[in-house]
């Protein structure tokens, strides 16, 4: 077997030990520290390798320094940066989430096929025996299952476990068209293992159906000059019957294709054409408008965020302080076990907690010397014009709480907080929490009037409020989270 | 004809000419000032009227203050305030885009059965002579029309016609459930005429299936007992034959009701309730995804609009700036016919372009007197500061230049302009009307150091630098606007 493999990515990526794994199982497998140092030198006069592994062990860190998630743009600007290094077939895995066994076994698994994702738990019934009335039924029962998933990743498996089934076939692969690069790309999502692949347009039977838009219905795979006969030699699955449709967005660009192989019984027919078709023509729909959704979803995330950003940068000291606060809050929440909906709110409340801070003069937000009567109250007043502020905002339904939540992390459960004086049986939970979050980070941060202090100290100061002044199960999470290294400030 | 109308709404909304052609038409219509005068002590012992026509001068400039559309969420306010006047049916009539005959034209067309919308161009054919292959094909394409079509006001439109096509009926209504008001509402939009109607759940046989989420097959609907008949007698429209399906969301609540009218040959099948009920199914689905995708589009909208008074908000002289400037580049823009995609753009540019002023402190900010040239560089910063902050921001491919067209606001042609100094041929043309919309903004505004001059003086000035520094053609269509009062800042 001479598949040429090589290894990409920085060091405690897994890197030694995969090319070990590799050889030992008959691959011509090569490791290099930096990427563009693998081409053309690691194989003598060949300067293209089958497979190129990306080891991710970066990515995830560009992701949490921009405060978002592990996504296509990012995996972009990677793939951008290592455009000269073209295999015929590139895998990225995200290993951030992964022992170094597991990464070895997620390679494993990928070279043996699981390219060609099963439909999992539900095995495949014989589906060529539904009537074609049935399978209409099943279709539009499909597409309308489509349109209900705006998740792009849950969207993704759907369609593939339900085309699978509906064709009476073995395998589907969806392919998304990359129009920059020139690539089809499939992501792969199993537990907690995801990856993606990518292969130039016009390589095999799909990348022909990218560049044509052609229906591709062929009945011996093998003896077809445009199937990629070498991918099967890296993924060791034999190809025989494969129907491949193209699919399209509201404007008629080809945006991905869907691929269908080996069918159970027999052949790919006229009506699996057809019904192909039009699954893919829903499901290309329902894929535009799930991203769509994630990147509003995504630009309001970071608007968000900016925001927050610009109010703490008005004061060197605060920097950062509203995601400090977000990041505590939010982790004693999902310690309390609170459902995700009010963790949103409570996330998005503490990002914002802060807006009103924009009235407070910079010559008393940065004051070294004790603040007046005066100046204290206009201090104080930031908390009421942070509800005054976000009461503008036009919050979805899920987030209607976000201005109330916001405006009261001073208020104490006592009714000595401001700037309404509640008192405990007035304010939720999240509320309270957004206040311990808030005092955590301001007594081990640095101020213009004092030191900080370290996060045992702080923790003791807040104690002794405890069900005066804070709310006391909360205070009893935040310690356990302290002691568990998984909220620290020192 | 003894039907009780009464007209709500402020002045000079047409509520005289309204009452006048209404009586003169025999029907017993009042009107009132304000809207809580009318009731009880308009008729006699009769507390409610039949119908309750809210004519709405006043919805939309709400929505213009909030810088907004005009929406349900308004629709709602001005509900709450009219809670204790309920009627057995109330129309909600915008009037702003009308003229006092269109105002009595399309409540008389209401009056006048519009209410049931009918498919207007493509007149149905007779639809029963359709397989029930063809009719699945066909509800399958219907299918992914909806699921395409992501604005909520063209979607309802879709529905209605396409169902009324496919059951072969005479007429359609979409019901939407409002739960919390216990209400039925159904809008209508033709052309430049927005209606809303609203009924109490548990009224008619819509109402009823609201109720109860059965499916409802009525052959004979004038000796139902659950079909309003009063309803007849104000549309003056006659229904036989009526199925109505209740339209669930994901988590199986009810959010509406698809109600078929008058089949045009012989009554609804077993088949049709199928149909309709798969229909409104993914009606349902797609009715969601849309007003999931308009709430979070609203909410963006909204952060970035506040995050853009609140940068104006720092220096009381700003007020308003951002919201100025962005006004007048879109109305340059619009008026030089730039596609709508870019109009966006330079709208989200126009509200953002000064958010790098937050580096800037306030006491140069709001400085008197002329400033240092340490100070003017500070100041002068902000531009680009503008360009890094919005960087961080995750915009949309549709938005992707923002941050570069905010951060050249104050390049000019001849490169004489900051941060870098950029020449004609390197600015776009969404950069140039910027520039001269926030130059406008300036001069037509106070400042410390000066007093602001007029619309006319601050054309003037800017002319003098047509080709130098603003682009002529830019300046030529500000002039124009100014000259037709589009424009104006004085």
């Amino acid at each position: 077997m001479d598949i040429r493999i090589a290894v990409v990515g920085p060091c405690a990526s897994g890197k030694t030990e995969l090319v070990r794994a590799l050889r030992a199982r008959g691959y011509d497998a090569r490791q290099c520290v930096q990427e563009h140092s693998y081409v053309p030198t690691m194989w003598q006069h060949i300067s293209r390798p089958d497979v190129l592994i990306y080891l991710d062990a970066e990515l995830p860190t560009i992701a949490r320094r921009r405060n978002t998630d592990w996504d296509e743009r990012l995996l972009m600007e990677q793939r951008r940066r290592l455009s000269h290094a073209r295999a015929h077939c590139d895998l990225y895995l995200r290993t951030d989430a992964l022992s170094r066994e597991e990464v070895v076994q997620a390679v494993l698994d990928f070279l043996k096929s699981s390219i060609h994702e099963t439909t999992n738990s539900e095995q495949t019934p014989l589906d060529d025996t539904m009537s074609h009335h049935n399978r209409l039924m099943t279709l539009l029962e499909i597409t309308r299952q489509l349109t209900a998933e705006t998740d792009l990743d849950r969207l993704l498996e759907l369609i593939v476990s339900r085309t699978t089934k509906l064709l009476g076939a073995d395998r589907t692969t969806l392919y998304l068209l990359d129009r920059e690069a020139g690539e089809l790309w499939s992501k792969i999502a199993e537990g907690t293992t995801t990856m993606m692949i990518r292969l130039p347009v016009g390589h095999g039977l799909a990348g022909y159906v990218a560049q044509t838009g052609e229906v591709v219905n062929v009945q011996d795979a093998q003896h077809d000059p445009r199937h990629a006969l070498y991918f099967e030699k890296i993924t060791e699955y034999r190809v025989d019957t494969m129907l491949a449709v193209p699919m399209r967005d509201r404007a008629g660009s080809i945006t991905g294709v869907v691929q269908v192989l080996n069918k159970r019984v027999g052949v790919f027919t006229t009506e699996d054409e057809e019904l192909l078709t039009a699954l893919a023509s829903s499901a290309a729909i329902a894929l535009e408008n799930a991203r769509l959704h994630a990147q509003v979803q995504r630009m309001l995330d970071s608007v968000i965020a900016t925001l927050a950003a610009m109010i703490d940068a008005r004061d060197r000291q605060m920097a950062g302080h509203s995601q400090r606060v977000t990041d505590y809050a939010v982790a004693i929440a999902q310690q309390m076990g609170l459902p995700s909906e009010r963790i949103e709110l409570l996330r998005i409340a503490g990002l914002l907690h802060d807006v009103g801070k924009i009235g407070v003069p910079e010559a008393i937000l940065t004051k070294t010397s004790e603040l007046t009567p005066e100046e204290k109250h206009i201090m104080r007043d930031h908390a009421r014009l942070t509800g005054e502020i976000l009461s503008n905002v036009h919050f979805s339904d899920d987030l209607r709480e976000v201005p109330i939540i916001a405006a009261q992390h001073h208020e104490r459960l006592d009714g000595s907080g401001y700037p309404n004086g509640l008192r405990a049986e007035e304010l939720s939970l999240e509320s309270r929490i957004l206040a311990v979050a808030d005092v955590f980070d301001a007594l081990t941060s640095h101020r213009y009037y004092r030191e900080p202090v370290s996060d045992q100290e702080a923790l003791a100061e807040i104690e002794q409020g405890a069900g005066v002044l804070f709310d006391a199960d909360v205070i009893e999470i935040l310690k356990l989270l302290i002691a568990e290294g998984k909220i620290h400030h020192d």
